[in-house]
C-alpha cells in the first residue's frame, strides 16, 4: 500500500507554487455568486465575491443562504416564517451553525444535514457532491427536534418550518424538510471516538437535545449578528475572499486558534510567510482566524482574545499589511482529528489554500482518564490524508518554545534542548491567572496585560503554592 | 446538496449492463497475477486468475501473499522465520485475518495495517491507493502486541518478525514493520458507533489484546488450512475468479450470510438472477458465500450451516449450474453499516459486481439496551454511498416472508400484509431448537433436518412454554 508514501508526498507540493499561483494574481474579476434551487433568490445578490487567484470553494461555488437586502425578499420571508405553523427554536450552538451554514463555510451544504449527509459525515468524514466527487465534511451539522415537535410536524405533513431565536423571532425558513432519528450514542462515538461523559460539546448541545434531527434547505432572513462589539470581525467567506483579492494575495495561509496568541504563534506565522515567499509566491496573506463560537468554560472568552489579538497587531508583532484578523463563527467540538478537518475545510471556502496544523489540533484531555483524548500526531496525519482536502496544502506546525539563551520565542532546536522552555496554553493561563509575568518576549506587553486584566475580573490571585504547581506542571 | 440524488441514482445502473458486460464474456485470457515489492516472489506464480469479463480487483491487481510452491521459496521462508528472534503468536481471529490478507480479499492491503491505513479505515472507511484513488476499507485489519513484545522488538531495532501459530510453528514473516499505539476505546467507538460492553468481536479479539499494533508486509509460508472437512469450500478470490471465468459468467452476484439459508433467501437469489437476465446479462452466476470466521456463540456453527447449504443445492432449491457455494474466511464484527462495506468490498476482489444487501446487514441487538444496535436501513444507505464502492452494483434485498395464502415463501405484498408471516433468524433457531416444524415450504426438508440435528446434539428440547414465547416473539 502506498498510503504512507501518499502522506509523505503531500508536503513536497510546497516546493513550488501550484498551477499559476506563483504569478501575481490577475486583476480580480468580479464574479456574481448565484445559488441554485429554491434558495436562489437569497444568493443571487450580484457582486459579492471576487475570484482573483483564490482556491475554488468546495462544490465550485460559494453557498450563501441569506436573503438579499434589496427586492423585498427579507420582508416576504419574514411574513412567510411568521405564518408557518411549526417553529423550531434555536439554541446558542444551533444559531452558530445557522450562521456557519448561511455564509457558506460548509459549502456545498445548503442547510442542516439530511440523513444521507449525516451518515456520510459520520462514516466517511466526506459527502459526495452533485458531480460524484467527495467534499470533506467531518462533523455533523444538524438540528435536533424533540418527539412532540416531530409528531406535530409529521402529523401535519408540513414541508417547511420556521426557525426562531430565543425570543421567538423568526430567523430562517427550513424547506423540503426531512426528519430522522438522532442516535446520540452513535453520533458521539463516531465523532469523538469515545462516549465518555464530560465532552464539552456533547454536554452543551447533544445530551439534552431531542431524539430526532431535522434537515432541509435553509433560507435565512438576514445576516446573523451578535451585537457584542465584535461583529466587525465576523467576515463571511465572501467578504474574506473579497479582501484577499483586494490585497492581490496569491496565497492565503490560515491559522486557527482558540487560545490567546503569543510570540511563538507569531514566529510561526511570520516564518510561514517567509517560506511562502521563498517558494515564489509574491504576496502571501495570513488569515489569523480565532474561533468565535462555543468553547469550554475554562477557555479564554472570545472578547478577551480579540482584544489581545488587537494588541498583537498594534504592537507590530504581526504585520497588518499581510494579516487579516477575523472571527471563525463555528462552535468548537474538541473532536481532535475529526474536527481539524472541519477547521481546514471551512477555510478553503474562505479562500485559504494553505493551512497551518499543530500538535494535537482541536484536542483536549480525556474527560475521565489521565491522558490526552487523541494522539498528538493523529490530527496532522488524518488531515493530510482526508478525502476532499487534496487541494489544500497542509503546513505542519514547527514547534516553538521559549529560548532562554536568546530570551525570545524560537523554533525548538533538539541539539540544545536544555535551553528551551515550553509554555503550554494551560501554563500560560496559570501564569496570567496568578499575575506572574511570563519570560521576556513570550507575549507582547499589551497582549499580556489584556489577559491579566481578564483574570483579575474573575477572581483574586490564587495562592503562590498553586502557582508553583502550575509552572512546574 | 446532491447526496440524496446520488443515492437514488445508484440503482438505475441496473437498468442495463454496464460497459461491455452485457455481451457474452470473451474467451477468458490467462493472466499472470504478479505482486509488487518485497513479497513479489510470493505472488509471481504465473497462471492463477483469468480476467474474463470480471470486475477488476481493488487496486487493479489481486494481492496474493502466499509463497509459491515451486522454487523452494516456502522452505527458505520457513528457515528465515525460524531464525528470526521475535515471534508473534496468532490467535484464532488473527489467523483468520492472516488468511483473508494472504488471498487478497483485502486487496490492495499487503499485510496487517500500518498506522496510516488504520487511521484511514477508522476515519474514512477507505484508504488511498498508490494512484491517489480511494479504495474501500471499513474495518481495521490489525495485529496486536503487548508491551513487553513491543519493547523487545523496538530495543532490537528488528525490521521483521515471525508470525507463529498456537503450537509456535512459523506461519508467516511480517516485514518492514511499524509499531503504533492500539487505542482500543477509539477503535471500538469509531468501528461500532458504541463502546457498550458485550460486543462479541470486541470481547473475543480486542479487550484482552495488547496495547500496541504491529503492521507490515506479509509473506505467508503456505496456504491457510483448517482441516475441518470444509477446506474444499474455502476458495480464494483467485480460485473464484477462475471458476466464474470457466463458467463464462458475465455477471456475478454475491450473497453474504451467516445464518442458515431458507427458501426466502433462495427466492431472492433466484429472483435476482431473473432480473439480471432481464437486464440483458446472458449468464449471471450466484456466489453464495457464507461467512466462515469467528461468529458469536448463539449463531449456528459453520459446519452445520455448510451441511445445510449442501442440502439446499442437492434438493434443487438453488440451481448448481449457476451457483458457486464457497466460504468467506473473514471473522464477523457485527458492526452493521461499517462492516457491510467490508463484506461488499471483499467480494469485488473475488469477482462479484453485484451485491445483495438486506435489512440491518451485519447488525445485532444492542448489547446493553433493548433495541437494535443499528437502524435497519443504515447499512443499505451507507453501502450505496461508500467511497471506493462506486463500481459495485448494490441490489437492495426485497423482503420475503411466508405467504400463508400460497403456502410458500414469497415477496412481501403490503396490500395483503395479513397473509404474511415473518420468520426471523432468531425465530427460526427457536423452532429448530424445539424440534417444531416450520410452515411447509419455509426450508427444504433436508436443510431443516440438519438444523434440528444440530440442536439435538446440544441439549434436549426446551419446554413448550419457552417455545410459545419464542414463536410469539
Amino acid at each position: 500500500m502506498a498510503t504512507q508514501a501518499a502522506f509523505a508526498v503531500r508536503f513536497p507540493q510546497l516546493a513550488r507554487p501550484s498551477r499559476g499561483q506563483g504569478q501575481p494574481a490577475p486583476a480580480p474579476a468580479r464574479v456574481a455568486v448565484r445559488g441554485v434551487g429554491r434558495a436562489a433568490a437569497a444568493a443571487a445578490r450580484g457582486v459579492r465575491c471576487r475570484a482573483g487567484g483564490l482556491i475554488e470553494p468546495d462544490g465550485g461555488r460559494l453557498v450563501e443562504l441569506v436573503a438579499p437586502e434589496e427586492g423585498g425578499r427579507r420582508a416576504a420571508l419574514r411574513r412567510e416564517a411568521a405564518a408557518l405553523p411549526h417553529r423550531v427554536r434555536l439554541g446558542r450552538v444551533d444559531t452558530e451553525w445557522l450562521h456557519v451554514l448561511s455564509e457558506g463555510w460548509a459549502s456545498p451544504l445548503r442547510g442542516f444535514m439530511r440523513e444521507t449527509e449525516f451518515l456520510q459525515a459520520l462514516h466517511f468524514n466526506a459527502v459526495r457532491g452533485a458531480d460524484g466527487s467527495l467534499v470533506n465534511m467531518s462533523v455533523p451539522i444538524v438540528l435536533a427536534l424533540d418527539d412532540a415537535q416531530r409528531r406535530a410536524i409529521q402529523a401535519s405533513a408540513a414541508t417547511s418550518v420556521a426557525l426562531v431565536d430565543a425570543h421567538d423571532r423568526p430567523v430562517a425558513v427550513l424547506r423540503d424538510i426531512e426528519i430522522y432519528k438522532h442516535n446520540k450514542e452513535e453520533r458521539i462515538a463516531r465523532t469523538w471516538g469515545t462516549t465518555a461523559r464530560g465532552l464539552p460539546y456533547v454536554e452543551e448541545a447533544i445530551t439534552n437535545a431531542g431524539d430526532w434531527l431535522i434537515g432541509g434547505d435553509l433560507e435565512v432572513i438576514e445576516p446573523i449578528k451578535y451585537n457584542d462589539g465584535l461583529d466587525q470581525y465576523r467576515l463571511s467567506p465572501a467578504q474574506l475572499r473579497e479582501e484577499f483579492a483586494r490585497r492581490n494575495a496569491d496565497a492565503v495561509f490560515a491559522f486557527q486558534l482558540r487560545n490567546p496568541v503569543h510570540n511563538g504563534h507569531a514566529l510561526l506565522m511570520t516564518d510561514t510567510r517567509r517560506r511562502l515567499l521563498e517558494m515564489g509566491y509574491k504576496n502571501p496573506v495570513l488569515l489569523l482566524h480565532p474561533l468565535g463560537g462555543f468553547t469550554k468554560a475554562d477557555d479564554v472568552p472570545l472578547s478577551v482574545r480579540m482584544k489581545q489579538h488587537e494588541k498583537v497587531l498594534e504592537e507590530g508583532v504581526l504585520n497588518p499589511e499581510s494579516t487579516v484578523v477575523a472571527i471563525f463563527p463555528s462552535p468548537m467540538h474538541y473532536a481532535g482529528p475529526t474536527e481539524v478537518q472541519w477547521h481546514a475545510k471551512a477555510r478553503i471556502n474562505a479562500g485559504a489554500n494553505f493551512y497551518i496544523v499543530g500538535r494535537d489540533p482541536a484536542g483536549m484531555g480525556h474527560p475521565t482518564e489521565k491522558r490526552d483524548l487523541y494522539d498528538a500526531d493523529h490530527g496532522k496525519k488524518v488531515l493530510s490524508m482526508a478525502p476532499g482536502l487534496e487541494r489544500l496544502n497542509i503546513l505542519p506546525f514547527k514547534v516553538a518554545a521559549y529560548d532562554t539563551k536568546h530570551n525570545k520565542m524560537n523554533f525548538f532546536d533538539p541539539s540544545r534542548k536544555e535551553d528551551f522552555l515550553f509554555i503550554s496554553g494551560t501554563k500560560m493561563r496559570s501564569l496570567a491567572k496568578n499575575r506572574e509575568s511570563p519570560p521576556d518576549g513570550f507575549m507582547c506587553p499589551g497582549g499580556w496585560k489584556v489577559l491579566v486584566e481578564y483574570y483579575d475580573s474573575l477572581a483574586p490571585p490564587e495562592g503562590s503554592s498553586k502557582l508553583r504547581e502550575a509552572v512546574a506542571a
